[in-house]
């Protein structure tokens, strides 16, 4: 990732980010597979596929298409930075895992994408009707989830947790109305309603999911509050680091196609910095994008063209200044207030293994 | 209503109900209101025209549309009936009011329904993956209302909150799966399913309202538990009235076609009833329904047949009879907790008016 320091480094914090995340999951797990079987069979089977727990037909595929699990390691992680056990976070990881699938399975129904981890998405599996209840039925298991912890942090962390999920619909109602506005003008996107945008549709649940780990913890306010800025910068750097991947990344390490979201004629990062620099290359830029009308895709040329624009026009540099602005502002966040060390140093590996595939 | 006392007696109570309803929702619509008005202008808009405020342009279009507001009612007699003022209930109101709303907004995508208090649904108004959006907001809106309320009531309130939106969603999920299963044999739904259906899908919310409404004003469990439970047989109650009305309602009151639910070959109350009842009429019914094949709808002769075979084998006793037991049972539950004598002939007046269309 930009500001990484060197290979060697980078690995071994990588080899560690694998066994945290997966320390976290063994954690978390009983307790999320206890939530998702009290769902109706049917929903409950839908949520398992959605997870990656099971296949169409319903039958266990363990591993198969299942997430990193980055929100449940930032909820164990949180109570353990501030000297907790990171047990008391489970409740608070179990419903940001359940908000992150419900997210994923309804955001794939208003985007009408297909194929999710190699899979079929759950709409396109289930249908349309089936996939929304399912979805609904993670956001209710979420919520039900943490309410239901006795003690006298629930009600703080349910007013977290609920802002969390208004910001998260609101990020989303963001992002579907860039795709109406245009490329040039009074009405286009700028790079920072595109921040607002990605600070909600993926900042706001990594800062909860830290946050609630702290405040389930029992951390004073000041650390819930650095613990969840740190996990919305996160977030931030994270959205940014996937739209320069899916413009330059390795079709074989991402999964997609080369010069994807171009293609598509994506409002990404890139792009808009690109086009706000107001050069030649983003006003040529600006017309590719804008000749073939507002819908269709870009053709192989045109795509490769407009990424040798956007990199012209300096828009891949403000990504990844933006990106590591972000990664280091979380980082200063994290050290504004006391945290254990080893956990502090933990986040810190998470942090590096979630944006170096950007390098 | 069934157990009715006179029309006289019974139009003085239809019109104490209504003049409630307003003074209700008179109080809880700045809040209600004002939370709306704090969503993405775009899924904003889509949740006032789903409550009813505006047109599809944006335009208020104020009363046009808007449903009786019976949840918010509830929630605030729910507090007077404990001695509280209503005032204290606001936030459980605007809650259950909007998770009504969201619930109304996602059925009607699931159910493919086209037309809503006569007019467009949101899905068919905006289409589909906005309304899931609006509805995913107006859901994250209500646990959001609801969790801002200061004070030690709010996680015993989000706990009550948390498991009726489960429940919502399990009785959506059964009624959906009612759908693929057969009308007679091991598989076919049994009166008893049917009523843990309409509990979950309509009882749990009203119970919601009302004890929400108690706890906010303080009251103690048992209270809170028994206007919970009024509230689930009223929603019983209600639901099996509204069987009867899709069979034999007027259409000039009910806005439905006539025989409209047995042309659509639901599982309602009344048919179920009466296929359980094994008599010679039942026979026929089923094989009637069974006849047309799964999918398609009975023709204006079928339905009318139907509908006499589901009279003869005792269908349409057996829900009155249903309704009343539930009515009597919502009446039993409120008379066995100490309640406010003005609040609780309120609560008496409202239940009334809610069934008493079914005589």
């Amino acid at each position: 990732m930009p500001g990484g320091s060197g290979t060697d480094v980078a690995t071994g914090a990588h080899a560690d980010a694998a066994a945290l995340l997966l320390r976290c999951r063994a954690l978390v797990r009983p307790a999320l597979t206890g939530a998702v079987g009290r769902l109706h069979p049917w929903t409950g089977e839908m949520a398992a596929f959605s997870l990656g727990w099971s296949d169409v037909t319903g039958t266990p595929e363990p591993g198969a298409s299942e997430g990193k699990g980055v929100r449940q390691a930032l909820a164990v992680l949180g109570a353990e930075a501030v000297g907790a056990d990171g047990r008391v976070a489970v409740a608070g990881a179990v419903a940001v895992e359940l908000v992150h699938a419900f997210s994923l399975l309804h955001d794939d129904i208003m985007d009408g994408d297909a194929v999710r981890r190699q899979r079929e998405t759950v709409w396109k599996a289930y249908g349309t009707g089936p996939a929304v209840l399912a979805g609904d039925a993670l956001f209710a298991l979420a919520v039900q989830s943490l309410a239901e912890v006795p003690g006298a942090h629930t009600g703080p962390a349910l007013r977290r947790l609920s802002g969390t999920l208004t910001d998260l619909v609101r990020g989303q109602a963001e992002d579907l109305c860039f795709e109406d506005r245009p490329w040039t003008g009074p009405g286009a996107v700028r790079p920072d309603a595109y921040r607002m945008m990605a600070e909600h549709k993926t900042g706001a649940l990594l800062g909860c999911a830290a946050a609630l780990g702290a405040l389930l913890g029992g951390a004073p306010d000041a650390t819930v509050t650095a613990l969840d800025r740190a996990g919305r910068h996160l977030g931030v750097a994270f959205q940014v680091v996937d739209d320069l991947l899916g413009i330059w990344g390795d079709p074989a390490a991402t999964g997609k196609p080369v010069h994807g979201d171009l293609r598509r004629r994506k409002k990404t990062y890139p792009v808009l910095a690109a086009l706000a620099a107001g050069t030649r290359a983003a006003r040529e830029l600006a017309a590719l994008l804008d000749a073939s009308g507002p819908a269709g895709p870009l053709d192989d040329r045109a795509a490769a063209r407009a990424a040798e624009l956007v990199e012209r026009a300096g828009g891949r540099d403000a990504a990844l200044d933006e990106a590591r602005r972000h990664l280091d502002a979380a980082r200063r966040s994290l050290r504004g207030v006391p945290l254990a060390p080893g956990a502090a140093r933990d986040l810190d590996a998470l942090l590096a293994f979630l944006l170096h595939r950007a390098v």
